[in-house]
């Protein structure tokens, strides 16, 4: 019989494979409160100062959202220091990413994606009829040695996780230098600093402050992990106003959520909830690598909020385990990482939970 | 200078013109309390179960929202009576919109829309590459012979409001039918039925009932306007298992808000509040009627929560003088239709305030 047929590209398309919720896990194994540490979340809950944001705001859930929302592309201005025509916010930096792919990308446009990093950069290209190139990894790092070999006439975008998910790596102030250089005017660099706020090393260059002199450049960002908004969807791409410009135009009208267009504004403003986050972050991630030394396991030391961790060949059965004692870690099976699980920093008692189950199923 | 270039069609996007704000109106003419009647928001505010919906949620605002959105999914299977699996929620139905665009258009394909409806359709096919075919109104009516002239074997979408927005016409049910009826099966027919709550007409069909048997029609819903939650944005589409699991293989995975979710979920199931949100809207749309009547101003009968009036070439002038009066209604200047102006129900005093003004500027 015959049915609409859609794109054909779109059967090429890999699914997203979320983290497992505490749900799940809830009726899975009948646990009361697990502890999940799958998807990089604040587990100091959302921003106070947005949560206030909320509660005034909700009444006037029955209005359109600020198609320019206006309000938070000035917090977030004043937060990124660029102004605010420079930004776009959208529906979680998924849908910048959406954006970006639908408003450059014709089938058969190249993009490179590095091989080892967040997935939804190759389901977006994807869904758009790229022909995506996987660039090869060093190590664990991103190499941009092998994106230079892979750029072509037809590489339209290039897309680069600074740090990377899911190995918490980050490349220094040179190599985004280099990498700028090295991609060609008319070809967009995208980089996506999803993480950037948790970076502790010193060399650490954002590459908003290359937008400047690069019309290609844009730069991604989201309240998700920093500012605890993961439920309420809010990125941003920052770019010159050519290409925010063109994003605008097919950007929907009403896509951001009024209450996440407050809680942002007022979770942007909301410096020490964002100190907080980061000591409760980097205090955790110096525990588990000291616990990671004592117990003789392998990880690749992070500048974000979680941490890639060598368990080995018996990664699957280790990840199994802990489920069924209510720690929710991340299975790196679908990242072609099958001998690591990658653990998201939590509270401290949540990371002492991580870590006494991991030593009894090990 | 060398730089990105986007999609070849990108340029013969036009913009979205939004309802004009209370905020601007407030800046420009300095009215404390201006009257909007421009969006078809819901004058009775949100659904109030919904408050408490986020009123519950709102400490969560950190998790990353349910990818599968099973609850809300349930509770809207419940309500437009398909199983959840034929059903799929949208960051708004405008997300809905771009989803079957992106999943189905190929650039070149062809995509039938009506002269005179929801401009967003328009917006989104073409942000796909397709060539639009504008088929011609029946004076305000959708004209069903038309689209069945603008037919060909390129035609991959036909999209259909019904109720129409901005005329407010509706088709009944034979003409439902023989649409079905005339429509390829491989050619989507999306059939939007965004103000179905509010039809009067005793021979309205919902489209909903014609997916068992026509795997090609795709019927949208929103929870904007009859639950009054326009700004959490809450869509649905319904469609046989076939389309809505092509979409799914698009949707980002974090598409709608954890708020919306929840509030969503709730107003759902609000019957007392949608019973409250239709009788105000008729007993508007009454009383609008019989002051058209009174004032010899011609309109459009609806079967939504707007009506479309006739002020004739005098129109912009009236527009303008309502803005200043801090009555805001919606110009017709985009849709083709500058003899006229579209007015949202509103409450009573609302509704006899926009009247007075009007008679007052005429």
């Amino acid at each position: 019989m015959k049915k609409p047929l859609p794109t054909s590209w779109l059967q090429g398309i890999p699914p997203y494979v979320p983290g497992t919720s505490k749900d799940t896990i809830m009726k899975r194994y009948g646990i009361a409160q697990p502890i999940k540490l799958a998807s990089n979340e604040n587990p100091l809950g959302p921003s106070p100062k947005a949560l206030e944001a909320i509660e005034g705001i909700k009444g006037a859930a029955h209005i359109y959202p600020d198609p320019d929302a206006a309000d938070l592309r000035k917090a977030a201005a004043a937060f990124f220091r660029r102004p605010p025509q420079q930004i776009i916010v959208g529906n979680g930096s998924d849908e910048i990413i959406d954006l970006i792919c639908r408003a450059f990308i014709e089938p058969g446009d190249e993009v490179i994606i590095p091989g080892c990093t967040f997935s939804y950069y190759n389901i977006a290209a994807l869904a758009c009829g790229a022909r995506v190139i996987t660039s090869r990894m060093n190590d664990h790092l991103i190499d941009i040695a092998a994106i230079a070999e892979n750029l072509s006439e037809k590489t339209k975008i290039v897309f680069v996780a600074n740090p990377n998910n899911p190995t918490g790596t980050c490349l220094g102030k040179q190599e985004i230098l280099d990498l700028t250089a090295m991609v060609p005017a008319n070809t967009l660099l995208v980089i996506d600093e999803a993480y950037a706020a948790f970076v502790r090393r010193d060399d650490f260059l954002s590459a908003t402050n290359l937008i400047e002199d690069h019309a290609n450049v844009v730069t991604m960002h989201t309240l998700s992990k920093s500012h605890g908004l993961a439920g309420l969807r809010v990125g941003f791409g920052i770019a010159s106003e050519p290409v925010t410009e063109t994003l605008y135009r097919i950007k929907p009208p009403f896509n951001v959520n009024i209450l996440a267009l407050k809680a942002g504004e007022a979770a942007l403003y909301d410096s020490e909830f964002l100190q907080q986050t980061l000591e409760n972050t980097w205090e955790g991630l110096d525990y588990i690598y000291k616990e990671m030394d004592r117990l003789g396991i392998d990880y690749v030391p992070s500048q974000t909020n979680f941490v890639l961790i060598r368990i080995g060949t018996d990664a699957p059965r280790v990840y199994e385990e802990l489920l069924k004692r209510g720690i929710i870690t991340r299975s790196m099976a679908s990242y072609g990482l099958g001998e690591y699980i990658r653990v998201s920093v939590g509270l401290p008692n949540e990371n002492r939970a991580f870590i006494a189950h991991l030593e009894e199923v090990l």
